[in-house]
């Protein structure tokens, strides 16, 4: 289990495969972001987007998704407290298969709690083409190793 | 319609009901994210969140579709570039009741692209014990207003 104490400033993980389907750009899009440049072809072809693109919410939702198959294994994780610098670079569209990759940039122990710290882990999130789509700095908590 | 040069920097909004359920809190983490604290009572009781509580992407989701059914519509926007300095400050749990307050905090009309600009709104959403459980700045981009 890697704890607090094993995570280094620099470590970087590359994981998971993401495919983007039209079917799920659609179902999400009705439940949480119905505009019409995620929820319809005709409608987003004559958008600045000029086609159907997921949801900007939807890319974030498939990231956590590979973060939870990919590097929460393993990880003393016990969530995130929010994030910085969030960027949609590029549209993400149907037949994209994405990736992360994963840079750890500080850790900062709390003051307030010992048995926890702050891990701010800058992630790029890639499609096929290797272009970057989206970006964000986490802050990520992790646990102390436990006392033997 | 409200063009980029209908906003106001200080426009403030208030707007949306969503009303939280164990059911879709648990659905969104089977299919986005599923950490223990989001997908099983027990497990959340043992966690350091003490209870289920929704992902933070998930209240991420609800909030774009507050903006969605209560901003989106009479304002002349072509979706977000991104935010910043997003906050989970208070866990969102089943029975919840959330709403948003949002500001205008910048404009900055579009160097390359005469027909919008980006406008920057600060975001607190919050729950019905008037809690704010999540903050952002987002980077709103609003079309100009059509010449006559």
């Amino acid at each position: 289990m890697r704890y607090f104490e094993d995570v280094e400033v620099g470590d970087t993980e590359r994981f998971g495969r993401y495919e983007v389907t039209r079917e799920e750009i659609i179902e999400y899009a009705r439940q949480f972001d119905p505009q019409p440049f995620h929820l319809d072809e005709d409608a987003a072809r004559a958008s600045i987007f000029g086609g159907l693109i997921a949801s900007g919410w939807h890319t974030g939702a498939m990231f956590i998704r590979m973060v939870c198959d990919g590097m929460v294994p393993g990880s003393a994780t016990s969530g995130a407290v929010g994030f910085d610098d969030l960027k949609w670079l590029k549209p993400v569209r149907p037949g994209d298969v994405l990736s992360v990759e994963s840079v750890v940039r500080e850790k900062v122990p709390s003051r307030s709690r010992p048995d926890r710290g702050l891990v701010k882990i800058e992630s790029r999130i890639g499609n096929q083409r290797g272009e970057v789509v989206m970006s964000l700095v986490s802050l990520v908590i992790f646990r102390r190793r436990p006392s033997a």
